[in-house]
């Protein structure tokens, strides 16, 4: 039997899992909301500086609304959504680049009827992401298709 | 009309071109050998230090024969085809992951009937790929299966 770990020079692809990858928690459990989302660093290595890492919110599923100076470098692998950067709300489909500049409010979501699996590429060397306090939270929802957006 | 450039939050993907996103020469014509292949830069920003690039090769396609310092990180986004990787010729498939080591020997090709498309992370700060000289190439050619391989 072969044993395939990340070393190996090439991993096979199955229902958006990869060989030799682990199916990860995308944070703590309470740490931040975020809901039906998983993570899987598809590659980290020291003789790169960024990681590719793969994440999947199941449908209706979002990830964590925050903020941090580090960029990150989007590539819709599977299925729709919207993402909210700054203070708009995008519509994002298969295949689509995602630019999330340093300090700008960002948050993905399904659409409810298909996941939405994305590529993210990110500096190894990186900053902690913060999450908006109440009055951040308020300011951005007096827009009313912000409002919908964060609804749950 | 919206001007679309690469610093726009989300560029739309519409037949494995991506907007505000160029077409470009895979390599210098007549530098290295190499047939049927563009590239096209997805991510490049001085806030994150690695390159995401998209190298398409029309069916029957290859890359250069080539290796260097610094670290291929791949993920193959459209079609099928072969990669050598040092001394071993491996298929790949849609999704699957290619990691190239330092100073390995590599080319990708398409299967005669598909296009073969990739992502491929590399840091931006970067060496330049080296050819094989005559006694290398020899030497990879020892194997039949490399043979093959390489054989236009």
């Amino acid at each position: 039997m072969t044993v395939v770990t990340a070393k190996n020079p090439v991993r096979c692809f199955d229902a958006f899992r990869w060989e030799g990858t682990d199916l990860l928690a995308y944070k703590e459990e309470g740490s931040a909301p975020f809901k039906a989302i998983t993570r899987q660093t598809l590659f980290r290595d020291p003789a790169i500086k960024c990681e590719l890492r793969y994440f999947e919110l199941a449908p209706g599923g979002y990830s964590t609304l925050e903020r941090h100076e580090h960029m990150h470098a989007v590539l819709i692998l599977r299925g729709r959504g919207e993402c909210l950067i700054g203070d708009t709300v995008y519509k994002i489909d298969t295949n689509d680049l995602v630019t999330i500049e340093p300090w700008t409010w960002h948050q993905f979501r399904a659409n409810a009827d298909v996941p939405l699996g994305f590529l993210c590429m990110v500096n190894v060397d990186r900053d902690k992401p913060v999450l908006p306090n109440g009055e951040q939270r308020e300011a951005l929802t007096t827009d009313p298709r912000i409002a919908a957006f964060l609804k749950d």
